[in-house]
């Protein structure tokens, strides 16, 4: 391991995500240490024993305590966070977040930031419909997928340190990615899909669905509980990626429609076929 | 109970639901036979104790020993069996199925039937990615809804019965609908959320999703593994219904590309809370 636990880590923000890295960390013997807005989260942490300790201020001394920073920000936030108090620093101090857009955001971020820190992009592919620090869990990484997007700044030994911070976290699947594929595909499978979800939720008004849905409509609108705030900037930040998945898609569903439409049988079942044979290499 | 054990229980057709059916009524002690195309099927449910005897041939032997017949076949060939072969029902049978679409199927083969015998249409919305009976699995009628959609026709006798069937296979919720209605709430939660999952997973050529993807594009996928003989049937039995359920799903997807097309982020953030608002009566 180049994560070793002689390292300390700090984590800033403890929301969902912040919360259930602190949680895996300090299971698995890491010293964390976090930053939070409320003192609420920092008692909630603390009494879950998923922090040694926090605080609500963002302090020179905590600050240069950690040697992995971990940011479990909304974007802006983390942006605004690194404008004002990269300073606190410790040389040498490697950054990572839990942020699902990365392209312009994560050059706009190693742009901004000191040339003794290195900011090292990646982020699990998973979450829940809900947030906030008690509704961290570990469990969320079982079976999940760690997107690490280094990019030209970044060194080896950033890299490893971060891919080690994906298993450590209990992922089951680490995959590098060029920040620019990672935006596309990020677009494709978890935008559009949100995109769909709201959708298909709320695009007309009938009422009492629960009597007479079965699991198709439930799987596929778990996801319509979203959080606003956070999903609505995602989707801004990532735009032009996601708009071209939503065209792709939108396409395709007006040809299966026009199947329909003219009876084309043989066309919608090589259709169903393709999408069959594509779904089986998912099955976990 | 209006479905007594003294009740002789006929199932057409032993594939996913059928079998399934026969798992779930012998297991609760009903006397179940069935009629099936392969001797492998038969054979496959004798041995698991599904039924209690069965064949591959329609005689009039069987078929009227039975009180109550459930058709788990395919819309176009349960009609054509009720053509072939209701000659050989005794008086006073009850007939009901596993067919996801009703609207003029029904009023077809409620057309065609015997004065001397009932169909009741009902289904239950559950089901598998898989086919066949050995894959049947009773299990699948836990926490389902179960529909029953008696028309102008049918006795309330009848209904009584249909209804008690969908308790005993163990489903959550019995509800009555108008057949007019199904076709359409069944075009929205069971058709529209299959096109939609088909066309996800075949709208690009994007190679190994599965290394980047979280749950969110395998819940919406799921189904997009699918038996495309029996769904292409469905879809073209229940077009018209279908198409106006993808036609109001594409232009508030549409609304929904020009928010983020022009970052109105209001409105995205109305959508999200009204989905996440509606989403949430859904959770079991």
């Amino acid at each position: 391991m180049t994560l070793n636990r002689d390292k300390n880590i700090l984590i800033i923000g403890l929301g969902l995500l912040g919360g259930s890295y602190a949680m895996a960390l300090s299971r698995k013997d890491y010293r964390v240490r976090a930053i939070s807005k409320t003192q609420q989260s920092i008692d909630y942490a603390l009494q879950k024993g998923m922090i040694e300790s926090g605080t609500t201020e963002v302090t020179k001394e905590f600050v240069e305590w950690a040697d992995i920073v971990i940011f479990g920000l909304y974007p802006h936030i983390f942006k605004d966070w690194i404008a004002d108090y990269q300073q606190f620093f410790k040389p040498g101090t490697i950054i990572t977040d839990v942020t699902g857009i990365k392209g312009d955001f994560v050059r706009t971020i190693q742009g901004m930031l000191r040339e003794d820190v290195e900011y090292i992009p990646a982020h699990p592919m998973c979450g829940k419909e809900v947030s906030g620090v008690e509704n961290a869990d570990d469990k969320i990484f079982t079976g999940a997928n760690y997107l690490v997007t280094p990019t030209e700044k970044n060194t080896q030994e950033a890299i490893e340190i971060c891919r080690d911070l994906g298993w450590i976290l209990g992922c089951y699947r680490v995959a590098e990615l060029d920040i620019d594929k990672h935006d596309e595909i990020i677009g494709f499978v978890s935008q559009l899909t949100h995109c769909i979800a709201i959708t298909l939720m709320t695009c007309n008004e009938k009422e009492h669905l629960e009597k007479y849905t079965g699991d198709s409509f439930r799987d596929l609108t778990r996801i319509a509980r979203i959080n606003d705030v956070m999903w609505s900037e995602l989707f801004i930040d990532n735009k032009a990626a996601l708009l071209e998945q939503m065209k792709e898609f939108r396409e395709q569903f007006e040809k299966l429609e026009t199947m329909i439409e003219t009876e084309d049988v043989d066309a919608m079942r090589a259709m169903m076929r393709r999408s069959t044979q594509r779904r089986k290499l998912f099955d976990k």
